[in-house]
């Protein structure tokens, strides 16, 4: 008779707020990437096209942590024509030693935003100039808040511009982040301009095609897409991939395949198998980070099932500490 | 805030016996893989070696079922030392429409072993003879068990001869069904013996190794190979393939990389791209089944998400009749 816990997003995002600890969690996951004997299979796609719907299953077991996620993220992309969020999901935790079901956590993707965000995080912490004082974020979504909010934590951003496709979505975006970071936040129409001049630029849409130039960037900036998880998306120029002075994948077999890094390779510009350093490589210290201050850094970001483990073993150990969530015996 | 239900494997043991019904249901999923145009990706497979652990996560969708499900096995083979089972899994059931998780079945395997059985009783109305009444079962585990319950549901099976390694798990698995299912079912020290003579023959443990000689089996009989649900894994001689009349796969590209086909091809004796009927192709009447008493038929199982959407389906139906389970907002 397996006990498990059961977390719902209520308990999770009390449990597991986008903190310092997050972020440090996540780059521990990075790094064991690199450092040890992970095992994280390709991500298992299943596509509803009937329903524009999309699920995607993504897993890594790490050694040393005493559980593995295994995540299911739906995205349905007509729910909001019934009032309902296009994206959803759930993270299953096992126990390493025994394959017993530890905790469902009901995150609704909470779990994902976070991790998501906090791979932003470290990416700048790692990439980014350490006086950074001026983020650009492109998209006014959920990640468009949260990596805002994650780049805060690891550097001293004092301004930040917001440039959305629907001027209005960017507008509110901006408003509704100068109260909650109690920072100016600036709704820009055009999006070159909102990059000009930004020490850290974000990309945080499910764009199909670039909405960032290669040529609109200059030396010392840093550079975080984090809106391709599937071989169609591409937000950034690929030309920005050769002409950064460091590209950087969180899994280089999984940006050869979805990343940024994949259109730069269909358009030629990058043989398949060229080397780009990880990470969690940086994180670890087996490659170098940022090395120049006028140096143009670029991150490919496509989620990994690492910051999945990694931040569910994180929601479970506070669960247990603070006695949270509901426990259930099947 | 979506609304789910929770069911146990004890819920799910009331809800869904092997019986007709779950026959019948699995026979439909394997007509729409055959007929509709069912997604059904790869295996996502995990591997945790300092513990003997594997995962698989399969999914279907299948166009029509207003739910697909997402099936987690975890096989931890060193769990029987710390008194636990080796094999452990759940399911979640989502909503084709909105991929909003609709069931979380907590069946520590229970359905899989239904949906397992159920496929063995399909491949027996298809492809053995309808006087069939005598079952030979390799193997003494649960799926042995099962497998010969099965039979009897579609086949007058009227005794059965059971062989194991060991020969004291046959003794006692042969006293445990002739008890349970009325017929006389004898433990067998010799696996040839066992099989001579039998109508039906199924295959049902994890060996590496073929148990099963293509020299023993005569004109006439059915086999049914279920074991065999990764690479490693192979009960019956190769030969087999080519010697049966009619060689029929759950799933052609899955028994070309997992199945017993897959040692065949391995072994020269059949092209990795020679066509095959698929068990429901001969459900809906696309390809010939048994077509004289004499034929020697061999179906080869090695488990399909759609059969897991299919039971899932079933028992949320039926949870829904008859308001089981436990409710539960995230």
């Amino acid at each position: 008779m397996p006990e498990m816990r059961i977390l719902t997003e209520s308990d999770l995002r009390t449990l597991v707020p986008l903190d310092l600890a997050a972020v440090d969690a996540i780059e521990a996951a990075f790094a064991a990437l690199a450092t040890k004997q992970v095992a994280m299979p390709p991500i298992l796609r299943l596509d509803i096209p009937e329903h524009r719907g999309e699920v995607d299953v993504k897993t890594a077991y790490v050694p040393g942590l005493s559980g593995f996620a295994i995540k299911i993220s739906p995205g349905f992309f007509d729910n909001p024509k019934l009032g309902l969020p296009s994206v959803n999901g759930m993270m299953v935790l096992f126990a390493s030693r025994t394959g017993l079901v530890e905790a469902l956590l009901l995150d609704n993707g909470y779990l994902t935003d976070v991790r998501t965000a906090a791979a932003g995080a470290v990416a700048a912490r790692h990439l980014a100039r350490a006086d950074a004082r001026t983020a650009a974020i492109l998209g006014a979504g959920v990640q468009a808040r949260l990596q805002l909010r994650a780049l805060m934590l690891v550097r001293p951003i004092a301004e930040a511009r917001i440039w959305a496709r629907d001027p209005h979505k960017a507008e509110a975006a901006a408003a509704a982040l100068s109260a909650e970071l109690s920072i100016p936040v600036a709704a820009v129409s055009d999006a070159r301009t909102a990059v000009t001049g930004a020490d850290i630029v974000v990309t945080t849409t499910p764009s199909e095609e670039p909405i960032l130039e290669a040529g609109w960037l200059a030396p010392g900036q840093h550079v975080t897409a984090m809106g391709s998880d599937a071989e169609h998306k591409n937000e950034v120029d690929p030309a920005l991939v050769t002409r950064a002075d460091l590209y950087v994948a969180d899994s280089l077999p999984q940006t050869r395949r979805l990343g940024e890094l994949h259109h730069a390779i269909a358009a030629g510009l990058v043989t398949t198998d060229r080397a780009f350093a990880e990470l969690g490589e940086i994180v670890c210290g087996r490659a170098p980070g940022r090395a120049d201050p006028n140096g143009l850094t670029f991150c490919d970001l496509t989620g990994t099932g690492v910051q999945d483990t990694a931040i569910a073993t994180l929601a479970l150990a506070r669960a247990v500490e603070t006695n949270a969530g509901t426990p259930f015996t099947s």
